[in-house]
């Protein structure tokens, strides 16, 4: 079964390795694509292009985006990460990431010709995160379609997030039996 | 008067000078942002530096991104410009190029709390480009108003493209009319 290609975005992190499995399986030819955006965990590189190879990425690219220039996050400044967050929006939001991350995923979906981008988004763990919910992915596939030479010219576009309903048990299950290898990932 | 701190996309031309003065004369602060995204003509950003200086913007800022890494544009790629660009889509577009500048320019709006984005797209000299039509601008006003905590909670952010409907000419006598120096720009 063959669908296309599709872009996979790749952060390293467990979640998103079940994702490339799922676009797999699905019959894919994934062009896998991580962002280096400033983030001080590199070590999610090195996962990701490990967790590319293992589940046998048709290709993997590694775009930079430094988002420190933009500021505003504990995951990229130099303020503390807390122990526990509270309630409401986390302080490691970092601003418009998955807006960033689906931008470089969708530019890269027209040059390869690709109508499925996969990403990892998830509501039930990342409640906190306004670009983690449904209404987000569904708000850039409409976007996406009106954005590019293909979405104008009638192609399909898919923004396809089969983790968004999921909670982290039911997303180990699944990559289990797609049979994701997670000592591969990194925990974000 | 004071309307706020706004995001303005500046590229070092013509265009995007303009709404700089735009955004200045509608009484904004205005926080200029220019992205480095691997294009050939660096003399941009130069440029855009001017500008910023001699229409009062309280910041400017360049964010890097590699474009290169995904690929398929004449702008960034080692592949000919054509003379003159036949119908359609022309072979300058760079993919995604706008919804990357956005989503970029919303992560930055959400870090200084600005409403107001600020874009130079034109629909009436580039109208082969899918991201530059007005479909496009009320999508990614849609996308923002879902993607980041300050849409969520209430914040009416707007996508400002004041040269939308303009053509070149109006373009320029705008910008005379507010007092901008367009031999501190470069022609794209």
């Amino acid at each position: 079964m063959s669908t296309g290609p599709a872009v996979v975005l790749l952060s390293g992190g467990m979640d998103s390795a079940v994702v490339l499995a799922e676009a797999r399986a699905a019959g894919h030819s994934c062009h896998a694509l991580s962002v280096r955006y400033g983030q001080r965990h590199s070590a999610e590189l090195d996962a990701a292009a490990r967790v590319a190879a293992a589940l046998g990425a048709a290709a993997h690219r590694v775009v930079d985006v430094d988002l420190r220039a933009i500021g505003g996050s504990a995951l990229t400044d130099d303020i503390a990460v807390p122990e526990s967050p509270g309630a409401g929006i986390p302080v490691t939001y970092v601003p418009a990431r998955n807006t960033v991350l689906l931008a470089l995923a969708l530019g890269h979906a027209e040059v390869i010709g690709a109508n499925d981008i996969y990403v990892g988004v998830n509501a039930v763990d990342y409640s906190g995160y306004p670009d983690c919910r449904p209404e987000f992915v569904a708000a850039f596939e409409r976007l996406a379609r009106v954005a590019t030479k293909a979405g104008v010219e009638g192609a399909p576009l898919r923004i396809q997030a089969p983790l968004l309903a999921l909670g982290k048990a039911s997303i180990v299950r699944r990559g289990l039996e797609l049979g994701v290898d997670f000592a591969l990932t990194v925990s974000c």
